[in-house]
């Protein structure tokens, strides 16, 4: 008679074993032990290398940016474009801090931006259509979007992509996204976005409420994303799909992107393994968002600039993670003693 | 009849202006706004520069430790000395990342350890006294142990400086200076350090009893600190008190650190202005002891390893609060549109 087979040691023991052999009590660097595990898990090795990072804001804009659902007017997305590639804005200084190349895409911003290095120019169309109003695009504009996300990630080279995007009104998009697909109320779902004041507020609320009614049909997760756009939100949604399918780590912003995920998961199960969620905003529906998806984000500190910046911030820690899983010695290659028991 | 004088510019208030019309939402880059202002107003500047950055490790062993109050054997102090001067510990593969010099301070291990390059030798004796019998340090002992501190910062350059330490028991030394110094009962101020489980704490709580009541009479900050050690705490007070005298930037790690930082404010006001906490760690005393000084932790990720980890870890957020007050645009500059009011 055969003995059993061995049981088969997994990666993910291997991987447990190593980062609870390091010199270090039993889990006392905490959340980087989980992201040490994850980082190797999506590599499928036990030394893990980030390669080549990338970081990706998408722009566009909303046509419900013209029913006053935010502190700032459109005329801000193409401005604060021109910002990142001038080097100015918060993500462009940190993306420099963390050597991370930086990409903009135009995925659907109402003004023209000149064509430059560093931007990639995918318009779907000049603003989304109001989403007060009936979808905020078309079934086909909704399908090129997400095939042109998928597109920017493949033209990018490198084993990590940071999300990030830019649109003044998406907010709006991200709670009508959430409320939608979770079933929950909007007032649970909404927030101040870059700062409204109470009247602000209710006023967003408001027109948010008549786009859910505007598009009462829209359920399933891509009739949801059309419906509520915008153009960068649908190309985030693809470009996590394909960071997805070809197995790189995605770092996800804040409440926007993780809007985005929101989608991608519901059309390709797994996407969720390969995402880290970079920091919990202030912006009220994120940290429900986050809960619902079981997303343990890395960072809590009052962000909610959106841009990729929370993304950017969190980057060291994951290479530290990287180096905690390659670099740190074992009790046994450091010779030192081990827990009393 | 003259006019009155104009209200005078303070620099607290010029670098909020700036903060304020950088190309992002009012506050909207939550704590690293706050830690913007503290660079500036550390360095009575608007233009900050972090220079030459270093990490120090304070290390020392503890008489109280035979009576078993860690879930690890003493041995391990002097072990990973040599495991952060061999580059394989936590906060060496950290300090690397960063680019962080890194010393290490024999401040009173049992040890002697073989002089090398980065270790420093400033053994004050091999080992504390046994608190739960009397004081763990002499008066002298422990005044010498404070200008060792002193001494160290004087002999490195730069501008900031980590703090970090290693000595097994020192989580004892810590709950010890808390309760007795907020006047807290120990049940409140101990933990689990790096490990123990019910019974170890259990076990630990009764030591801790017995080295309060034998050190009745220490109420004054250096009483405290002389009762209960370490070496390496009061040298680490000391480092905070020189640091903070010579406007360094001091970022505090975990537990240990903090109650230094608690009795070198009691010692000298001001202290707290130049300290940035790094991190919550997850020793239960940590929330508490955190609140009562009135800081905002920066990293909330379940640490508890000491060292400097946290520290090191929280470098690049620090590093990029001052990116962000030098670097970012201003609305005027970069000719976007501001809030809507």
């Amino acid at each position: 008679m055969h003995a059993p087979a061995p049981e088969p040691v997994t990666l993910s023991r291997r991987l447990q074993h190593l980062i609870d052999h390091k010199t270090k009590p039993l889990g006392s660097l905490g959340r980087l032990e989980s992201l040490a595990l994850q980082l190797g898990l999506i590599q499928g090795r036990e030394q893990v290398e980030l390669v080549q990072p990338q970081m990706v804001v998408f722009a566009g804009d909303h046509g419900l940016a013209a029913r006053g659902v935010s502190a700032f007017p459109s005329d801000v997305t193409w401005q604060m474009v021109e910002n990142f590639l001038a080097g100015g804005a918060a993500v462009s200084v940190l993306a420099r801090q963390h050597g991370l190349a930086l990409t903009v895409v135009d995925a659907g911003v109402a003004k023209d931006i000149a064509p430059r290095d560093g931007l990639q120019i995918r318009k779907i169309a000049s603003g989304t259509a109001d989403a007060s109003q009936g979808p905020a695009m078309t079934p086909a504009q909704c399908q090129a979007a997400l095939s042109a996300g998928a597109e920017v990630v493949r033209s990018l080279p490198g084993n990590a992509v940071l999300l990030g995007e830019m649109g003044i009104g998406n907010t709006s998009s991200a709670a009508l996204i959430m409320s939608r697909l979770l079933g929950l109320p909007l007032s649970q779902c909404v927030g101040r976005g870059t700062g409204l004041d109470d009247d602000g507020l209710q006023r967003k609320l408001a027109v948010l409420m008549q786009a859910l009614e505007a598009n009462e049909a829209a359920t399933e997760p891509l009739a949801v994303l059309a419906a509520f756009g915008g153009f960068e939100v649908a190309m985030l949604c693809g470009a996590v799909l394909e960071a997805a399918t070809q197995n790189r780590l995605i770092v996800v912003d804040g409440f926007i992107v993780t809007s985005a995920v929101l989608v991608a998961q519901a059309l390709q199960p797994g996407v969720l393994d390969r995402c880290v969620f970079s920091h919990q905003s202030d912006e009220s529906g994120h940290a429900r968002l986050l809960s619902h998806l079981g997303a343990q984000p890395l960072l809590h500190l009052g962000l909610r600039l959106g841009e990729g910046s929370g993304a950017a911030l969190a980057w060291p820690l994951i290479v530290s993670a990287a180096h905690i899983l390659n670099d740190m010695a074992s009790f046994e290659s450091a010779g030192v003693s081990g827990q009393e028991r």
